[in-house]
């Protein structure tokens, strides 16, 4: 035991007590903040379902084949992080910080709320002008995509960028087939009044991998694997906080089970659907299409 | 978001409800307790600590280098359960559930404490006579460990099963060294009186494995590495729980400061310095030796 903590009649929360002071000595009080409550809620997690040894080295080998299943390719631990709900837990402190150093200033319109990343991002999508087609080539059936940038203020914001991405039309990523090129990503600069416009597909549900120990304990908790159809968009202005979203397409199938707990009602959008002929931006389409229409609203940034 | 849970005004709450709700289907009960807990407890600690996105990373790296670090030689989710205290709060839980299951028989001795099993326990040391020298040969003073094993009334158990091991007299173990054979490890069995003794040496303190993931936290906690010197026992009699425990070498450099918590109160024991010449088991020492007494008592095994 460790003789400068008092000792109470309780062993088990002097226990938890001597692992929070053993940090006493550390340089870094953010670090010894996390790791205090870390050990904490640990230790608490154990206390409450009266953890067992078997349980135990359950868990010990469920991590340990988490991080082997780890990759360049592949992060499970963020797969794992995803499927309880912790990394859209992180997402939304992230943004509610952001509101908060924003606190104060009018605001017209709401900020468009944030979502998981995920796992398909691929850096450098190529910078196109409006009006693309971004998924020339896709399996998919098309949609028209549009709508504006404005600060909180309902400002339009010209030259914000979007990154966009999303799977085809069932449910895959460019970046699942080995040595793929890029597909269905592009980079957009809004207009100078703040407009923004491009064709894609409409995106589909899809699984996330369950072929690792995080597929076993989905299947385990008997929930169901897939994401429902959305299109990515990471949008930035100078001077405004990057929002990283999905828009979401309703009534796709899973909408109300997503996987990784992205869904957010503000994000789910109404996809028009349009019979052939001549579209929203004067071209003439053959085949049915849909439409989709967003206004994103970012948050100014804090000093 | 889930249709079926309902929304409250405390988005972060609502998530936390639905990654449990989301599990409603599972067919294992346990789990979903367990699962939950954790899921709840996960949740808080990001709430509460307000995680960045920065630190999020950090965590999923740490986590994946710990889970790459492992292979059959080397368990570094189990170290580092070891140094956040998670193991020994099992082995308490474990042990109270036994008093639990015990509750009501007549007790005239107290359980022997159990404490940590750590990384270093070889299953099958030879069986060797009462009185044996089981670290023949092994770097270290000599020391004379006897004692008697009882139930939880004080009745002696005959042919009780001790399974004894230590590293050296320098804080090493016979498995940290590629291809070495058992040393300083035996089985032994307590005789008509409960009796028990044999030699080994005078156990010191050693360090963790500093080399991974676990030692670069330990030292960004400010934390000392080593554990005490200590002997390990894992007592069992047919009819009672076996106790998984160690001697701890009383006075020995960091018994105060343990890197994994195991020390307890009630394990430390004197060892006393006796000169050159007869030895309490009548043989002749020329150099002078310590001595350690010990009585273990198990608690009977529950229906």
């Amino acid at each position: 035991m460790n003789k400068s903590t008092p000792q109470s009649n309780d062993p088990m929360s002097d226990l938890t007590a001597r692992v929070i002071e053993s940090m006493a000595d550390t340089r870094d009080p953010r670090f010894k903040e996390v790791m205090s409550c870390l050990v904490r809620k640990l230790h608490e997690f154990i206390r409450e379902v009266d953890l067992t040894p078997q349980e135990w080295i359950a868990g010990i080998e469920f991590l340990t084949a988490t991080g082997k299943m780890c990759d360049s390719k592949r992060q499970e631990f963020i797969l794992l992080s995803d499927t309880l709900g912790a990394s859209m837990m992180v997402v939304m402190l992230d943004q509610a910080r952001a509101e908060r150093r924003n606190e104060g200033s009018r605001q017209a319109t709401v900020a468009t709320e944030a979502t998981v990343q995920g796992p398909y991002y691929w850096e450098g999508a190529p910078e196109l002008p409006l009006g693309s087609n971004i998924a020339e080539g896709v399996i998919g059936e098309p949609a028209y995509y549009s709508g504006k940038v404005t600060d909180t203020q309902g400002r339009p914001l010209a030259g914000a960028l979007l990154d966009v991405w999303s799977g085809d039309g069932e449910g895959n990523y460019d970046m699942q087939v080995e040595g793929a090129e890029m597909a269905a990503r592009a980079r957009l600069r809004t207009d100078s009044e703040g407009r923004y416009s491009f064709w894609s597909i409409r995106p589909s549900f899809y699984p996330i991998p369950m072929d690792g120990p995080v597929g076993k304990m989905i299947n385990h908790m008997g929930r169901d694997p897939n994401r429902p159809g959305h299109i990515h968009m990471m949008v930035s202005a100078p001077g405004h906080e990057r929002v990283t979203t999905h828009l979401f397409v309703a009534n796709s199938p899973y909408i109300d089970t997503d996987i990784v707990f992205g869904v957010r009602d503000s994000l789910i959008i109404e996809y028009q659907r349009h019979e052939p002929g001549v579209t929203p931006d004067g071209q003439t389409m053959k085949s049915s299409y849909w439409s989709a229409s967003y206004d994103f609203c970012l948050i100014p940034s804090g000093l």
